[in-house]
């Protein structure tokens, strides 16, 4: 379907409830709660259904009304397959009137589906979308799409950022949206539990491989009490380090078992790497399970790293 | 003068010099290449002059020609007083024919001047200057002006980025800058020594007043073989943290000074602050020195911070 199908789907109908994944990001958030405030301003009723809302998003529902209504019509942002619905999988697997992603692996099935792999974010699907419903580009949904494209890219950093994320950053910008609060909050703020655990983890780095691997681990004791927005991106601290050709990330779960994440710039095979454990993935980013000890672990990953690099 | 008239001087003259400021970076490096080249394209001498090339620089300089002539026309770009030409200065002090620059506070005696402050970075004018005079904006050229548009308003995520900013970042991708690894060389690699700084830091950070203030130092030691750039942004650190409304740095400096740069998410004046030793700055930012021992420092400061706070 194209985007004036998408909106005119939206146009013909009513009383929306608009589905974001668990561990909600940005990006489905600011997505949602975007097109939430475009289908109220079009008179329709809207609300969004999601696992949590973190605090330090609570900006993004300033222009949100809410609205007492039995949902007629369910959409779905930003979510690759139902199973990501979390807490919310019951009510609303199978019932997903539209899908809305970027995801190219997207699965969800849907009467209605609009997936554009080469979105960098949903938000650049609803911004255009917000346009083809003619939708008067408010300051709120300015800020939450602004949102949604800078923290799915990084601030732009990430190699899936094109021209047209730009551009449309660009044109949130001057539609007034607030980039200095929002990219304040989203990649200048870190909890004091957060620097305290990116020390711990600096402090018990280990390098091998002459230099070419580094390898970082978390205990349960070690991210004790923090979220898992406080524990994100733990792993591209030792893949950022000058002449690692493999960062390794060792975390510790609950059941005992060490969850491994191999990542590497592309010159060296990560899922080469982890299947020798029996795990997989792709060549910059991979994964293993292992058992036993953390200290056994770690000396499994070094003697593999070294026969490997 | 208006970028017309600059492009107008440019073609009328030949055998150009481009100078850039000491401890040179992204701005300057990538938009004195990039005018070199597109000077060269049109058939004249040129050469940038600069104190240094950081190795991770190398990449700006692949399509600039190296060319034997005397220097007839010398150009300063990025470069906001002459004091700043470092080792260069005694040899082109009073020399400058054309300025281009984008600090509002720019001094440099030329008779020729484009000084414009709205510029995120010089390299925004260089863009414009390029396009004015009619040159094929290559990849070479391209990626030096990337590198400079990017490195100044640290990856788009700075107060400074406008949407003139982002539109031009997405024209140079488009022209085939190599983004990816311009944004891994510049945001994404840290030497390993710079690692070990950052655990060291953190490890000694002192949180006061509530926690609304967190100190940071560096000694000598602790920054000895360290170049410039890789102690570079160190101030952000204890900013950054939630709930920190004054991040305080300290330097040990070999003449056995204490330089502190207090930074401020503006709600508390850091000015004032600096004031009570002796120093100044603006509201967000300031610093002042102190003297005695690094313990006696801290507690001085803590002291004052507490006092405020």
């Amino acid at each position: 379907m194209t985007i004036k199908e998408i909106a005119d789907v939206l146009k013909a109908h009513d009383n929306y409830e608009i589905l974001t994944h668990n561990y909600p990001d940005g990006d489905c958030l600011g997505s949602g709660f975007a097109l939430c405030i475009a289908l109220q301003q079009l008179g329709k009723n809207a609300r969004v259904i999601t696992t949590e809302l973190p605090q330090r998003f609570g900006y993004l529902t300033r222009e949100v009304r809410e609205q007492d209504f039995d949902a007629q019509f369910i959409i779905s942002v930003d979510v690759a397959d139902e199973k990501l619905l979390g807490i919310n999988r019951s009510a609303y697997e199978g019932r997903i009137d539209l899908c809305i992603d970027h995801h190219g692996s997207n699965c969800v099935n849907a009467p209605a589906r609009y997936v554009e792999a080469e979105a960098a974010a949903a938000g650049e699907i609803i911004f255009a979308l917000a346009k083809e419903l003619g939708v008067n580009i408010t300051k709120g949904i300015a800020d939450c799409l602004y949102t949604a494209v800078s923290t799915d890219t990084g601030c732009f950093r990430y190699v899936n950022t094109t021209p047209r994320t730009l551009r449309i950053a660009a044109d949130l910008i001057e539609l007034g949206c607030d980039s200095a609060y929002i990219n304040k909050v989203n990649f200048e703020t870190k909890s004091k539990r957060r620097v305290q655990l990116e020390r711990e983890i600096l402090e018990n780095m280990i390098f091998c491989a002459d230099d070419k691997c580094a390898i970082i681990y978390t205990t349960l004791e070690m991210v004790e009490g923090l979220s898992d927005d406080e524990t994100e991106g733990i792993a591209s601290i030792p893949r950022e380090i000058e002449g690692v050709k493999m960062g390794i990330t060792v975390r510790e779960k609950p059941n005992g078992e060490y969850k491994v994440s191999a990542r590497t710039n592309g010159d060296v095979d990560a899922c080469e790497f982890c299947k020798g454990f029996g795990g997989g993935g792709h060549i910059g980013a991979a994964g293993c399970t292992l058992h036993g000890t953390l200290e056994g672990s770690i000396e499994r990953l070094i003697k593999a790293a070294e026969e490997m690099l």
